[in-house]
């Protein structure tokens, strides 16, 4: 059964099933395109339209560029008639000349994926054609101009107040459960056992972001553990022989693992809104909890430390947690914005560098990217917003006391 | 019970209840605006949006207006920005260049709208808003471009691909019959016990669509009767001493009653969607139904009676069926398309004019609009295709043989 | 989401409807039954049982009383069949022994009941005979005694650990509201809008038991005022003007109705579990509730005044209060029960007299029963037990010190 | 959409989840039995069972055998007292003399049985003591006789009325399917791989009889192939390189394995009805289908074979069949019923011997058990009761006129 138990009900199902039967269209797709854009597409464009998504689902890279670059360019705005448009505009600021100029600065492809989006299903399928636009059109300025419109859309459909959070646990269907381990991008899941451990034990949570219309989606999800007190090692964290709490019980959720699970909503962000949703449903649920951290990788260090020419003694915990403070709050692209990308992320949200911790992730990927170096980021929704606020204008930094003294203290031992 | 059983669950809910404590935030509505379009508006927009939603329910007509004018000339393109933007394009069709473009070229009020659609429930109240946009800004050209970028962002938000299609019956939740009730708007439903009669009895159908965003809120309906033989009265339909048949032994599925439910989504249309996909379910669920017509008013009759001063022998009622016949099949408006609103749907539709009653209305209403006079459209899912575009593109108007020569004969006998 | 949300699934409705159309058997009734108790019972049991709950149902009383002697005689135990395998039995307590003695103990009629059980919506049907035979088989020993088998076998199908507890809202299915309309025994509901305005307030809540064979009936509901302190007037309660305030803020829950649906249930006792699992789940909905009473009438006051020859100056609110105190508390049956209904099954359930009040509720019903007195139970979850035992061991009765202070001034001045 | 959508509510579960944390009870497990048994036990009475339940899963088999024995003497009819009861019955056939008989005549520990499953979660609970009592009460009348009690109240609680059928696919809850793999009884499931073969094909389905009180545990699942033609493989049906068929394009359903999940429920019979409500879905799912087979094993073979010395050249396929035929339509046990435990089933069921296929079931089980013999069992809804009613009452065997044949040629020719 679906997670969206009546959303799609059986009778609905049905219909579309019928409709996936239709006779097959022969004709050429680009005018397939002109049928679903014409005059009828408004009545026959369901079946014209499971057509081009069909024929698409069909094609070899090759075929699919070639898809891309007729809707870039036969499909794109007409520079001429924008001008035009604006120069009626700007003589007369009616209803007809602003219509007149939306319709003109708003290229056809854009009505064409909306018209596609018709389609029972059609969503999902959309989303795939993005994450191929994203993997083919690279060095194209035309089909990353194509991918803006995309985009754009997305933006629109994939809208916060669309997003359903759902908590993902071992009751829920196997065909969600399979793509949960499919896309765990953190810390691998190595079969449905270790699924099990993921989900099923009194202090472990998921949580998933879904769409209404890609209900066997998962758009992003986030694992989290519940524990006594901030934990300081993935590996204690995931000991399947740790000690098991009630989650009432525990004072602190770990988010120890969020991934992105559509590469075609790319540049689409949920995640800090995730984060936030799920802080305040496992608050309202569990009134022990006072503190929500991260476990978060430290991605860049070690090409940090080896750009810099700095390093610690493997033995000496105390120098790389220095060194890991360091980096975390100085480190600092052309931009001004931070070197890391996690800490981008988190900073961003508004969250504070809350502890680093050595010996914290000794698996070959921890020891390779941050000598096994974590830090946990704080969540502390009474501080979200300034945080960001500060981080956003000011590229401002949040921070603990003890994370600012180890950074100084590195600061001045040059370690 | 929800309609939506999980889709907004326990603990969504009371996440957002607590939301809606919120502190009052006392700043002018344009301060608040511009905070939540400005760098902090990604984390704290919610709040942010939460207040001016809350803020402009609480406005009056005149506030209202005040608001949407700030809409309408603070957030608009600039015509300046546009044509530089579009000036840089011309010169080099760059990723960059594009995006300028877009940026340029859409007014930000587009990305306040969905900024403010991030809230919980937010997506009603913003068709509601533009219910209101559509009452007061009928005068004012600004507005009405206004009301532009409101339908530009609905018609995306309100895809066919994102809508549900429900059954309405007697086991649907109390609040959301209470509202099929008042949004009924073709034959008044007076009472919970009317009410009952349109959706119990075993020759009884009923379908919505509603949007994921909206579960508590039906967007359009129909009402229809299962019946042997095309019904050429709305009352023997309706009436309750008829001998009521189980659903499965009907041939013909009628449409009696299609009501539109949200003023606030004018212009964006479900209407075709809706009847062909009921259709296409009702064909499923019983075999025995070959026939799907709808009985409908004829509003304009009576108006074109008197203008051409035609009339008909209240007596007679094949006058007033030729009569009838004729109107539908040869009253055009200057565009060429149908004089008669209703016609106008369902041919562009697809469907054909399939045969015409007198009698078949003897309310008030029908009797002062159309002498009584209904007329029945005939949904054949095998020519709407055909039928839509034919009228499309050349005005052909579809009907039966029987209605063509009873336009014919009433054109001979200028009666 | 449980495996539940579609228990009674389209397929699964369509099924049995489908068996509702079997050809029509025109044997007697008690041929039928002797079918269905034979060998081929177990295979062709289902169409048998069908045939026969449809008979019955178009049974008319005599038919019915016919068809109750029958198996009130015919399906009896044989008292000499019982002795010898008893006596069997007590040579030796074996397994096939204690087997025949079990199955001669037993009359055929449950496991009648049984098999008709087998039909897909029989529970409910078999609910309605019991009903029946209540009503039809008053003054026939053979007749109550078959009520025992009836009672015996839904004493096992209504356990308490197959029972549901579902909340009642304005969201719920028509279907369902419509009987809590028909079924509220205390204060009656007028119409859907008095419904709605038990239901939809944000102070109101309502509860029900359903059983998960009879998914459409409720069996039991209470229905709950929150506010802030223990009121003292029932039609202060229902006060359309009240200020209605928000569940969280209310200290008190106050259950101001308890209807049972089912008159086939006599005797099958759920109201005691319904309160006591109402109150934990409002405590945990809302941690500040922190009283939990009745608001209860007192219906054998007036004529226990009368009775006694008491009467109380109706302007004299205290003489009455003093007088209601004295009958809750010292009024006995001749078993040393509580001479009050409502009393017993509050008591019973291990609740306190708490508190009562004059003039609380000045419905004709109100004043003729009690003068318009009633009274609160106070439900403490952690003294019901206690409470329980000391009334139903030694025919205490729980009470508040007010309350024992108003029933000796009332013994004292024998007012 | 039914109102059991949410049949065990996050608050539903949350309130038993607090009752579990109960205080312990330490005393004796016999006096909270008379404590259950007792005046207090109807309100106290959830806790009390709690601790029982409890307090018997900790229990080591020893304890468990004590257990049972309490019961079994303590809580056994008095045979004096049914005596007594009997005779006052016989003397006068009153509502009370009946009531007293019915008392005493029903051993108090079905009373206590029924008290323990008021426990939230208890069916199951008791269902697993049942197990316990089955495989460690084999020796001893008395607790064989105490099962024949659990018998009785397992016969009631999970009479077919109260059953639920759900398909189970890929999309249902994980807990769900691996409750699957475990029960699998026929061909074993070795992965998560290789149960996705068994039911996200379009070829395949699965269903499950559920009881509402134990939604997570199915009781007995049925797998079926959807097939062109009756197969004569059970490897072939599972191949993996098989051609996929849609279901709809199938004209044969095979029941290829059927397995009983509750150890605790063995002889509580749900196997007869969940393949006629199968049948009847399935033909109303899916037109097209006109055959139901099963694609059984033939358990018995090789034994009887070699019992009465006989054998088959394994080279020769149709020895084996006529062999299987004789086999199947001619051995008998001492009471008359067939030797094969599947064919008593099946036949019982009311199915018919459809064909015998030799190389059938060429795994070691399936060579060792019936040379690899295997059979199809015909369910033909419209003879299920003929059949089933000559079998049950003359012990007479439907069968294909071609088994016939086999079976005559295998008696002709010895072979």
């Amino acid at each position: 059964m679906s997670i969206f138990a009546d959303l799609l009900s059986t009778v609905f199902e049905r219909r579309y099933r019928g409709a996936d039967r239709a006779t097959h269209d022969t004709r050429p797709i680009n005018e397939l395109i002109a049928d679903l854009m014409g005059a009828a597409g408004e009545v026959s464009g369901m079946a014209v339209a499971k057509q081009i998504i069909d024929r698409y689902a069909a094609m070899d890279d090759t075929q699919k560029l070639g898809f891309f670059r007729h809707l870039a360019e036969a499909m794109n705005i007409s520079a001429a008639a924008v001008r035009e448009s604006l120069d009626v505009y700007e003589q007369g600021q009616t209803f007809a000349s602003y219509r007149a100029f939306m319709t003109a600065a708003e290229p056809p492809r854009q009505e064409l994926i909306r018209r596609l989006n018709q389609v029972h299903g059609a969503t999902h399928s959309l989303v795939r054609m993005r994450a191929d636009l994203l993997r083919l059109g690279r060095e194209e300025d035309a089909l990353q101009a194509l991918d803006l419109d995309f985009r754009h859309l997305f933006a629109s459909w994939f809208n916060r107040g669309f997003l359903v959070l759902r908590p993902i646990s071992w009751e829920s269907p196997a065909h969600i459960l399979e793509k949960i381990i499919a896309y765990e991008a953190v810390h691998a899941i190595h079969s449905w056992d270790d699924l099990r451990l993921r989900l099923q034990p009194s202090d472990r949570r998921c949580f998933a972001f879904f769409h209404p219309a890609m209900p066997d989606e998962p758009l992003i999800f986030v694992e989290v553990a519940l524990t006594m007190g901030v934990p300081g090692s993935v590996q204690k964290v995931l000991a399947e022989d740790r000690k098991v709490i009630d989650g009432p019980d525990a004072n602190t959720a770990v988010f120890y693992s969020i991934s992105n699970c559509q590469a075609g909503l790319a540049g689409i962000s949920f995640g800090n809104l995730l984060i936030k949703q799920v802080v305040a449903d496992l608050a309202a649920e569990m009134p022990g909890l006072t503190t929500f951290v991260t476990l978060s990788p430290i991605p860049g260090l070690s090409r940090w430390m080896e750009r810099d020419d700095l390093s610690a003694d493997p033995e000496d915990a105390d120098a790389l947690r220095r060194l890991a403070a360091r980096y975390l709050l100085t480190a600092k692209r052309p931009d001004g914005m931070p070197h890391d990308p996690v800490a981008r992320f988190h900073l961003g949200n508004g969250a504070e560098v809350h502890q680093v911790h050595a010996g914290a992730d000794v698996s070959p990927k921890g020891l390779s990217q941050s000598a096994g170096a974590m830090v946990n980021y704080l969540y502390d929704l009474s501080k979200l917003s300034h945080n960001h606020e500060r981080f956003a204008t000011a590229g401002e930094i949040a921070a603990s006391g003890e994370l600012r003294q180890l950074a100084a203290a590195s600061e001045r031992t040059h370690a």
